[in-house]
Parts: structure tokens; sequence; C-alpha cells
């Protein structure tokens, strides 16, 4: 029995009180990018309801290559414009540097990543960062508006980087 | 007056009733792959409670480098062994081609992406495509459990992909 059978079971309640579908388009327009960090219900840290915001999310909240092409992909087809982007305090990602994980999956498998693994120091700063890389983007060409957060996990409260 | 404004005013409300902090590993050792989609509330769909997995999400729940770079950080720093991969039903990856895609963004801006944007035909095909793409990575080492569902968007199930 893994954890993932007890989901499982979790999801035939959730079935039997669903009311769907929903249209695909995101109704409110908005993607969030945010971190995969197991504390944040982004839908209950932004009070979401289904069917209105695209959410993506990956190790930190930064935006590489994949999270350009999600994007990408919400504003061209789907019709989003405004961008959240949700880092937090306490992430995995202030606690390592990109050399030594990189190094030590190195000497376990014998093969190094070609990829960053996009640790990072300073939470202000990556936030400013995923920004500006978003919009030195060409491919991100719809946004009316582009807001980043740091989500606090001992309050629960987004604070908002200038 | 932005819908972010909204969300802001919703976080008030949910900060307001937060008890935290929960530690930062997923007490549950999972890691979640999802699409981005606005009618995918993972956390309802799993009865996920927060601190128990880290959740990943995309354009279309794809495996690429960077869900290989956010799976990688997830085992073998956060200490996840079981991976749960979500497609679903009215996917958008399903209604296109990489080949017009990316035509119509070098058309618009001139500049054609280098990246692939990972559409496809069908549902299950890409599931078994992305579970492939993560038992035939050397970095993703821990895994003790990986399976692969298509959520139904009517009526709230995950339905297995063998």
């Amino acid at each position: 029995m893994t954890v993932t059978d007890d989901y499982l079971d979790n999801n035939r309640a959730y079935a039997a009180d669903f009311s769907g579908p929903l249209p695909l388009p995101p109704s409110k327009h908005v993607a969030v990018v945010a971190c995969m960090d197991a504390r944040l219900d982004v839908y209950g840290i932004l009070g979401l309801n289904p069917g209105e915001a695209h959410v993506i999310r990956n190790a930190g909240g930064v935006i590489t290559d994949d999270e350009i092409r999600s994007l990408a992909i919400s504003q061209r087809l789907l019709g989003t414009t405004e961008i959240i982007l949700i880092h937090h305090t306490d992430c995995g990602m202030l606690t390592f540097t990109d050399d030594d994980f990189k190094r030590a999956i190195q000497d376990e498998v014998g093969v190094k990543p070609a990829w960053a693994a996009e640790a990072f120091g300073d939470l202000d700063e990556d936030v400013r960062q995923s920004v500006a890389r978003i919009e030195k983007s060409p491919f991100i060409t719809k946004t009316t508006s582009l807001r980043g957060f740091v989500f606090d996990v001992a309050t629960g409260k987004l604070n908002e980087v200038s």
C-alpha cells in the first residue's frame, strides 16, 4: 500500500461531489508561477476557484525555458494576461549551490546534468530575476500585469517584492 | 484594479486563519507532476494536505529538463520517492501542433523558439512518454512508485494509464 493508493481513495470522495466540466480557458486570465514546495497550496493562498487561473510550479518557482513555454501557451492559446510569481521563505533552493548539487550527482551516477539547478542565495533577488527573464523573453508578449511575491510559510502572507 | 489585487485580498483572509510553519520536506514523500490547467486543483483532486507533497506543473504535465531538475531536487535533497503524473481530458495540448505554434510566434515576433512546445495527440500515449522519460533519466534514482493518470474534467475522476 503506497501513499499514491491513499490519494486515489481521496480522489473517489472528490469525484463523488464533483460538478463539471468547466471551460478550458482560465476565466480570470491569470497565470501563476510558484515553487513546488509542499506548503504552498496555491488555490488556498490566492483563493483561486477551479477554472480561474493556470498554475505553473517547479523547484524554486524559477523561470526557465519550460516556464516560458508554458506561459507562451497560456497567453497565446488560452488568453491569460496577468502573471503572478510566488517564491517563499524557508525555500530549499537557499540551502545548496548548483556546483555542489551537480557534483554530487556526477559522483553518484557518473553523469553531470547539462541543466542549471537554479539554486539561489537571496529570495527577493531571485523574484526580480524571474521578472526580468519574463520581461526580456521575446515570446511573452501579452502581459498586462506582472508582479512577484514571497510567501511567508510562518504567517501565510504574500509580501510583494519591489 | 487587477485580478491580482483581488487575489491579494483573498490572501489576507487566508493568512488570518493560517497556522504554520510546517516542516520543509514533504511529509508523505510524494512528488506530483500535473498540467497547469485551471480546472486541476491538485490539492482537492488528491486530498493533499499542506506539507505532504511537492507539486510540479506545466503546460501538459509533460517531462522536460526542468521537471527532471525539480524531481532530482525533490528526491535528492527533500526525500520524495513516489511520483504521480496527471494529464487530463480536454487538454489544450491536444489542440495544436508544435510546428504551427512555433511558426505563429516566428511570424509575429521574428524569433522561433529553440524549445519544443510539447503538444501531443494522444493523452494515454503522452502519459506513457512522461513515464519513459523519468525511467530513462540518469538523475531520478530514488523512485519507489511511478504511476500515471488522466484526470477527467467532467467527472473529477483519476483514471490510471497502464
